[in-house]
């Protein structure tokens, strides 16, 4: 299979699912005792949950792009593992608004923020394997050849990218807000120009 | 018609149903009574169905695309039933939740579960006689010549592929848990290695 | 500008519009009063509007393609036409849920089907204003030469395709089942093979 | 990066924002107080933040293609400025239910339009900002030579594009009638033929 469908498939679901955060930002109903302002001020969280979650996804299709760009052709395994990426980005609109319900509220939080930044290193994982089945496995399939030195370091980088998420999670029962300011600063890594390196290389 | 807009608006079509399905995971409401833990447990048959749905959706998007990548064009018969076959994709959404909200209720499981299982039977029929119609009937509009005997080997094992879904709808009656499980032995199965051949070759 | 994009923007909304439709289909909540098969088979208005509705969206993509497929670029005035009629479409997944909601209401099933048969009368007439401004004010941008008797047979037909829609909705305050009828039966008519040379060629 | 995979992520996402704009629309429930025709009368004003908040998705749609149409390919920065864009947009169904929920309310409706008009200011502001970097900063990316008098006309030209947003925005607490009017002209403007070397050369 080229890898055109593959393409235009994939793009698909992460421009569906990006787009269908939205969906987590209510618009409060008419309130009898708080103004309009107040009630969209209260609800914070769902804006802040929007931005980390649409930058995330975002860079994930930029890295997603690189990956596949390599690729001359596509089998089987290189589908499913595509179809377990997607399917881990598809869960992202859930994840986020459960955090963008709770982060504020003191039963939840904790379990909320660990399931918010879980979901990010879960595809994580996802993006890792198949990144690592495509370049170790599959070096065939590639449209031109690259060392195994450069592949290896682009698997090595792709893992060190594992660890803000896991520490996150981790933190996530210490201080939701912790977790949220990670995955922010996350994303706002791999959006700046000094990091450009990275994820088109990844 | 060529092939490529019809290639291109069936992968929107699906991967738009895929990504919908998250809409069936419900955020579950702070609650006086119960740990969001244990609210999110709750709903694990949401969680169950929604792995299962998206990795069926996405293995007939494989097996959609190695259909069209055979046909050089497309004329309004199988314009029709491709529609048709997209509408039983489409549909998929409600089924997901349907089962999800009934596959812990003593009242109605049995149902949810047979039209569960009965709404990829009837995707997989719609899939087959298209599939029929353009190896048997349409072979002028084939890119390559494809043997006879490799053209019915193809259409009897996707026949061979709705038995699983009829045991299944028929076993609703019995234990919606065994329909579910059928339907995620499919899922596997199709996903594995070791199936490889079949549905890039269906 | 090309007709790459304007056919990948257009299909994507199509795409879209067709597989929110599912979201009218509500999945019952547990009733004490009654079966879940109860429940389900009350709600035959929203599968009957599900299946008219997408298979005429069908349609207008099938037409859609054929109409662009002839043009060679777009300017301006086609991009902002386009843009109305897929507006027109857009507004479908409303529409649709409308009839379904009110189609057994005494109160409010005569001007639900109305609107409902009217917003396919619209969408007709976004499609004939395109058209009828590509054949006859563009045909500069048309990829190849077509006689000008071809052309307006092209636009006489598609006028006659709007008569049904224009009785269907009038036909809504005497019968609502009726609109739906005739509404059915015009896509089951394009669907037809015996049609097949309309649409494709509309 | 080529700019096809951007434009079609990009594509993508434009047109699932306008087509959710459809789920803004509820389908009043049955009153026993009120006929549907009242109801559905009564909520006009999601109609007519429907129909502008369409028209201006489509025309940001028109004058992104003509910017990437430019582009030869795309590197770091130029993707996530165009993500930070996609995000404006992709809020709008957000802000167009806001709009319409508060447009009739004395409590709110001056906030509600002015976050509308807002929203599209920031969207604006996104699209000149990234189309600033491309042009000034860029220009070595793109795809034909254009003198830079050219290049700074089409700026200056959508920098005076944003001012009837901000001032729709400081009306809002004057009129919020006033702010939808004016939105409403502006995607009208855009859409007149006599403008069309206007938004086809931004």
């Amino acid at each position: 299979m080229g890898t055109n469908r593959l393409e235009s498939f994939s793009d698909g679901v992460m421009a569906v699912a990006i787009t269908l955060l939205v969906l987590g930002i209510d618009v409060p109903g008419p309130s009898p005792d708080h103004t309009l302002g107040h009630e969209l001020l209260r609800q914070w969280p769902a804006y802040a949950a929007y931005v980390v979650s649409f930058m995330t996804i975002g860079i994930i299709w930029i890295n997603h792009h690189a990956m596949i760009s390599r690729l001359a052709s596509a089998d089987h395994p290189i589908l499913i593992l595509n179809l377990v990426l997607l399917m881990s980005i598809g869960v992202l609109p859930f994840a986020t608004e459960l955090m963008a319900t709770y982060l504020r509220h003191a039963d939840g939080q904790e379990l909320a923020a660990a399931l918010y930044s879980g979901a990010f290193l879960v595809m994580s994982l996802a993006f890792s394997t198949l990144n690592r089945h495509v370049l170790l496995r599959k070096s065939h399939l590639l449209s031109g050849s690259l060392p195994l030195a450069r592949r290896q370091a682009i698997l090595s980088r792709a893992l060190v990218g594992l660890i803000p998420y896991a520490v996150a999670t981790a933190l996530a029962f210490v201080s939701a807000y912790a977790t949220l300011a990670i995955c922010a600063a996350v994303a706002v890594y791999y959006a700046l120009p000094v990091a450009s390196g990275s994820p088109s290389a990844t």
